[in-house]
């Protein structure tokens, strides 16, 4: 366990269901459950960092796999580290790359010691063993770092699945040895594909380690919500109920919901940002997709009763024409809102929960859903 | 002349030389000599409208030929007019399109009634007229409305500019009738191709006409540097004193400061904008084009001592990341950075004038471009 780091679990109702945590690294104090904006690239794309404290954005995720390639972790370093770089004083967590490795790499091979693979980039060859990738992240100043894993695709033969995710526990062990000298914080990432068993099995085994959170990675690869959810609801009852647990690249709204409703404390997804730029906002009703027709003389914002700067100052007529232009201040403007509307109902789902009213809140969220988009 | 205008000469050192004056419209009063950042579609490319403000942008250029073709006049009027529509509370300069007419569309007949042409967007067939340019002009709640002009091409035949000439000047008499009714101010366009004894004979038949200021228009249109500065000097002396000029689609900032030495007020200019988002940034120093390999690990800002946004708070290196990456906040923060550097030369250039030390600025200013980048 780190220095570095602190969790207290302020309110937990049953294992496996909704909890409140606080969440300390030496770049500030979060609340969760949380939602990480993503800043694979060393900026969360077409935010400023003010933009983002103004949405009360504590901690960020980032991505090591990226900045290795480019611009190179030294020269991260050399500019005094992430923080600095980006200008941001929040949280950050690095993810390790495993998934960007297996999804992203043009050529992979796996070794007991590493990976090989050639950059999405520019086709250069690079091995990353578990202890470089903790040296990486520890030389650009992570706040949080994450163990070197395997992703396996899906679907995949079940031994694959199986070797995968114990290649993953031995490299995990590794990592936690290459930071013992200097003990950052340290996550896990706990693998089993979609096999409940294996997935159970994992957790328990990584629970004996002394990490300071546990991530749930290999999934929203494919499978359905169902299985989802399933292999979150084997996994979360198994883990230390001291450490938080961080589902890896989800989700959607309703992904969040549920995530907590299984005992899920910190979640990053690049869905609001991305489908921002794609001229799509998130809103209690549903989805607004901005160009069609119907907002072409709209005055009303994206969702009535919006606190957010988009929805105070901006029309969906505008937004739809800014879109059609291509202007950048659309992507911005539907980023903004998109990031707001996460966050703010990761803040709802916590007050629900403080309040004993989760299941409440669950329901009323699906009803307001299911009433649809008020204005078509 | 409009009620709702006013310019006040507040200092001429000599006809056609340098001037301060303040200038005032519905939404607010300017300094001038001043620069109008560009927002062709009703958005600044890559800013917000408070970050324009932050930069002390007093008012923008807007083009009723976009926003007539997309999204149409009648929806920014239907949303309650350009400035709600795009949340500006600063003055807002409309060029008639004279210009994107003859640049853009695909396909041109001038008669003496007006402009058919093909939109660049769709192909669709248009026609304008002086007096439809105005109305659209209203329309949309123009702080200054610009008349219909023929921008002819670059080289033409002397016969051709004679033309065109004479016909911008019999548009800009049925501007003037159109909006007699209910008096918005309206600036005419002078033209005269490179022939300086057109542009004067034309600045004198339009020194007769009642219009609120007066646009140089149909230069920077390929000629070199030496013929541009040429057709101002002739241009200037022959205009009111008591009203505004303003040189279009100019400048570098050396052509801000030879424009000035001219006597011209005011400028627009897509360079700061359209050269940020290509990675270019200006400095006093001269340009500095991000992607260069040597800014690498440069922990520099853009330009030392700037006390903008971008300077304050990124590396040189952190911008070149930004830009390799393709992220958005490179536009943005080149963006930012370009607009505050032409916005704070203006303001010198006034201080300047203000103290008397105009010839004095002018030579500190090429001195300083010739010493060169600082930093290689």
């Amino acid at each position: 366990m780190s220095q570095a780091f602190e969790f207290h679990l302020k309110k937990s109702v049953s294992p496996g269901g909704p909890r409140l945590g606080e969440m300390r690294t030496v770049h500030g104090v979060v609340q969760t459950p949380i939602f990480m904006p993503v800043g694979t690239q060393g900026t969360v794309k077409a935010m400023a960092p003010e933009e983002l404290q103004g949405l009360g954005a504590g901690i960020i995720l980032s991505n090591i796999y990226h900045l290795y390639l480019r611009p190179g972790a030294e020269v991260v370093a050399a500019l005094g580290g992430l923080h600095k770089f980006m200008n941001w004083p929040g949280g950050i967590l690095t993810d390790s790359g495993g998934y960007q490795i297996f999804s992203l790499a043009s050529f992979r091979q796996i070794t007991e010691e590493g990976v090989h693979f050639r950059s999405h980039l520019d086709g250069s060859s690079h091995f990353l063993t578990p202890e470089k990738v903790i040296a990486l992240q520890r030389t650009i100043g992570s706040d949080i770092m994450v163990c070197l894993d395997e992703c396996p695709g899906y679907p995949a033969p079940e031994a694959e699945v199986r070797r995968a995710a114990a290649l993953t526990l031995r490299w995990a062990k590794r990592c936690l040895e290459a930071r013992a000298q200097d003990p950052a914080p340290l996550f896990a990432v706990v693998q089993g594909g979609m096999l409940p068993e294996l997935r159970r099995e994992q957790a328990q085994a990584f629970r004996e380690l002394d990490f300071d959170g546990y991530c749930l990675g290999g999934l929203s690869v494919g499978e359905d919500k169902d299985t989802l959810l399933a292999m979150v609801e084997v996994t979360t009852p198994e883990l230390p109920e001291g450490k938080p647990r961080y589902l890896m690249g989800v989700g959607t709204p309703e992904d969040l919901v549920e995530g907590v409703a299984r005992g899920v404390d910190m979640f990053d997804c690049v869905l609001p940002t991305r489908n921002g730029r794609n001229g799509m906002a998130f809103t209690g009703f549903g989805k607004v997709v901005v160009k069609n027709a119907v907002y072409a003389r709209d005055p009303a914002p994206l969702e009535e009763g919006c606190g957010c700067y988009t929805c105070r100052h901006y029309s969906r007529a505008y937004l739809r024409h800014l879109y059609l232009s291509r202007e950048i201040l659309a992507y911005r403007l539907l980023t903004l809102h998109n990031l707001y509307y996460y966050l703010h109902l990761m803040a709802e789902i916590r007050e629900a929960v403080a309040a004993g009213r989760f299941a409440q809140f669950r329901r009323e969220f699906y009803e307001k859903r299911e009433g649809g988009n008020t204005r078509g």
